[in-house]
């Protein structure tokens, strides 16, 4: 956890990440240096990254290796997995022999999961025979799981020690934890028996017992627990480490919020390209990854959405007659069309959102029901009184068009936006991911029975004319 | 900032609270108490507010005031701004008055600028003169920046003093503050010289000069700045603190990691909702808000957005001939809006994220219009060869429509996706959201074009057979 040290005036980063390059590309090594090392570690990383972007990765090693052997590891452990990779294939034994000996271990893990395998052993070859074992328990927990995002660097104090006996303690071992702010007691079977805050610590006196202090039943994680539940209680409780279990209730390791402000990130990123259409399962940065790899990440869904897209066009087909009959029909359609999908992604938007942050639960869906069917009540009698005025005003159409027109649109907002607000509950209800459902999909199945309803009524009212 | 103390189980909490809300309603009160107590603050709140949600706000006030009198202040200041409102009106003065008297400083702030007005008055009637100075001042910071967040409850350290001296004083004085894990340096001038972690004092001797241990050039941000970035700033960095600048420089505030993991909940949601066209400057929750609030949220996205359709409409109606020749045409319409609306709101997600996250910059146009228009080649070659497939076999329909859809799909796919990436690097540029430019609006447009492309070319095509 960063104690925000080693660090500069703000304002002026880019520019001086911007200058950097520029030096090291006029090949002036020795200034490119000094502006360098004026930097803190995440900025660092970013002019290594850009560096890299701009002028290949052999001048961005270049400049890694003016770095300071205590901080190489740290930069190192922030930038992207490509950078990473392209280091380490590059870089002498014993430039990887004391970056990973420098690294904190729940980084070393992270790092790990991204190379290839052949680089894996390269970096396991330098590690002892026991870190390897704890290396391996580490990477065998699920990419997104608790487990792969604690550390198992926390401190432990002992309930029969006072403040001043665990104060002497994490002065001895404090420097090598991932937080100090947090420690930990533990009963015989390592099953967690409460936490101790350093501000109780510091603000109590020497002889005061630590059982006095501890706090018991304590929130934890399960090690197999998601790590988006892990971040929603981070984000409720207000917490700076949370325990992480296992089935036994053992204590194995614990994750810190500077961990869990990247994991928000990343599932936020995951969320949103998910409701944009976008299936990525890596963590790339937009340049990083390469033009097949977006293929790949967008072509299943248009595939599948221009598939549901085929079942509209059949709806039409089956109209085909009405059309001809009355073929300014399909100038409304993708009018009808338009707020069909929108309202439905509008309600669909809102309902993944209130899941995602536990304001809306399976239990409610009568509640969003009946609240979408008023919204869209509203919201069809405002659209439709506009669209009944522009089409008789301004388009000068025949009153049946105009009609057809307006009811189709009243009937269609008021389905898309009840059909919007449940969708992502069934989703749920079925174990899928909520935002899979949003926007796109929701659009493609508006689509299709705005065309029913509006060809369907419009037969119907021709027929009683 | 909580330090993780007064928790219990986790697994069983949305158990207790419905049993919770069931003994109310039984009228159990003492069971119910008993159940409540069990709970850490912010799940208190939880379920004070399940309650008013089931049992109305009577029932919550009845809760509510069951807890002991230290805890109360905690508590309100995580209820819903609703609930708030709903308590301070009701509850008496003397309450009020050990309620405010309790809150942080920054809750009490966040509370003040939720509240309508003549309740603030309420509030302020109950503090004292300075107290009053104080809130004025935080309250005229605007509503999303860092000012608004802040707390100036913090911790200052003198240049002159050793580690003892220092601990002695966080040892008096930190269980008033917000945090006490970074504390701050300042000059006579009030201008921040450094900050000192907790870390770095505990795990150090006690004759140690704070000086030695300070780090100077620090990261901070200007009252002003957007929230947006300082959560960014904590991100990237990993910080628990930051520290909050005026104009001249001078210390006058931090904002701490709980406060920011909120602030990122609500930015993340403001986006999410602006990209599935929502515009909602509050932040109730979903239920909160009422039905005509709802409708104004919704409204004016759905009446933009039928106008911008209405020029497709448009469109299709000046190529009213071409559609009465060949009136199959229709059928391929919808598929062609759909799959281009989905190509571009791909595009735009990925750019849109990619800005908000900093990965990709104004200055990086170029890049991204020749990566989206390579992927977008591939893409429309593989979508319009599964089409062209689709068409002549299943549909068995005449060569020229086969051909003209999937000409036109092309275009639109690659239009679309150069068009998707480049919008939101557009409204950057001019200063507005790309949020707000996201799937809807990039859908509307797409409509209009894939019209125009599709007709354009199979009037050409008709022409030349």
């Amino acid at each position: 956890m960063s104690d925000n040290e080693k660090t500069y005036e703000e304002t002026s980063f880019e520019e001086i990440r911007d200058r950097i390059v520029t030096l090291l590309d006029a090949k002036k090594y020795i200034r490119a240096r000094e502006a360098l090392l004026s930097l803190n570690e995440a900025d660092v990383a970013e002019v290594i990254g850009e560096t890299e972007d701009e002028l290949g990765i052999e001048m961005a090693i270049i400049l890694f290796r003016m770095l300071p052997k205590d901080e190489s590891a740290e930069v190192f452990s922030r930038l992207s997995a490509d950078d990473q990779t392209g280091i380490i294939a590059r870089i002498t034994d014993k430039e990887l022999k004391s970056i990973i000996d420098e690294m904190d271990f729940d980084d070393l893990i992270d790092v790990l999961e991204e190379l290839p395998a052949y680089l894996v052993d390269k970096i396991l070859e330098k590690t002892t025979k026991e870190e390897r074992k704890l290396i391996n328990t580490f990477l065998n927990y699920p990419e997104d799981s608790a487990g792969s995002l604690m550390t198992p660097d926390y401190i432990t104090l002992k309930q029969d020690w006072t403040v001043g006996e665990a104060l002497a303690h994490i002065k001895k071992v404090g420097m090598d934890s991932e937080t100090v702010y947090t420690c930990y007691v533990k009963d015989r079977g390592r099953r967690l028996l409460g936490i101790v805050s350093l501000r109780s610590l510091v603000t109590r006196d020497e002889d005061v017992p630590i059982a006095e202090l501890m706090a018991g039943d304590v929130v934890c994680v399960n090690v197999y627990e998601d790590q988006e539940q892990v971040s929603e209680d981070f984000t409720k409780y207000g917490f700076l480490a949370i325990p992480v279990v296992d089935n036994e209730k053992r204590l194995v390791g614990i994750i810190t919020v500077d961990d869990i402000l990247r994991t928000i990130e990343e599932e936020t990123t995951e969320d949103i390209e998910r409701m944009g259409g976008v299936i990525d399962s890596s963590d790339k940065e937009y340049f990083d990854s390469g033009i097949l790899h977006q293929v790949k990440s967008r072509l299943p869904w248009l595939i599948l959405l221009m598939a549901s897209a085929m079942f509209t066009g059949l709806v039409i087909s089956h109209f085909q007659l009405q059309l001809e009959k009355l073929p300014s029909l399909a100038i409304y359609l993708p009018l009808l069309m338009g707020t069909g999908g929108n309202s439905g992604s509008q309600a669909s938007t809102l309902v993944i959102r209130g899941l995602a942050l536990g304001e809306i639960e399976l239990k409610d869906a009568p509640r969003v029901l009946f609240k979408e069917f008023r919204v869209a009540i509203i919201t069809a009698a405002a659209l439709s009184a506009i669209n009944l005025g522009k089409i008789m005003l301004l388009d000068h159409q025949i009153f049946i068009i105009a009609i057809t027109v307006c009811c189709s649109q009243m009937i269609v907002i008021v389905l898309a936006k009840c059909l919007g607000g449940m969708l992502p509950l069934l989703a749920k209800k079925i174990g899928v991911d909520p935002a899979l459902m949003a926007a796109p999909f929701i659009s493609s199945l508006t689509d299709t029975f705005t065309c029913f309803v509006y060809f369907s009524l419009s037969t119907m009212i021709l027929a009683h004319m």
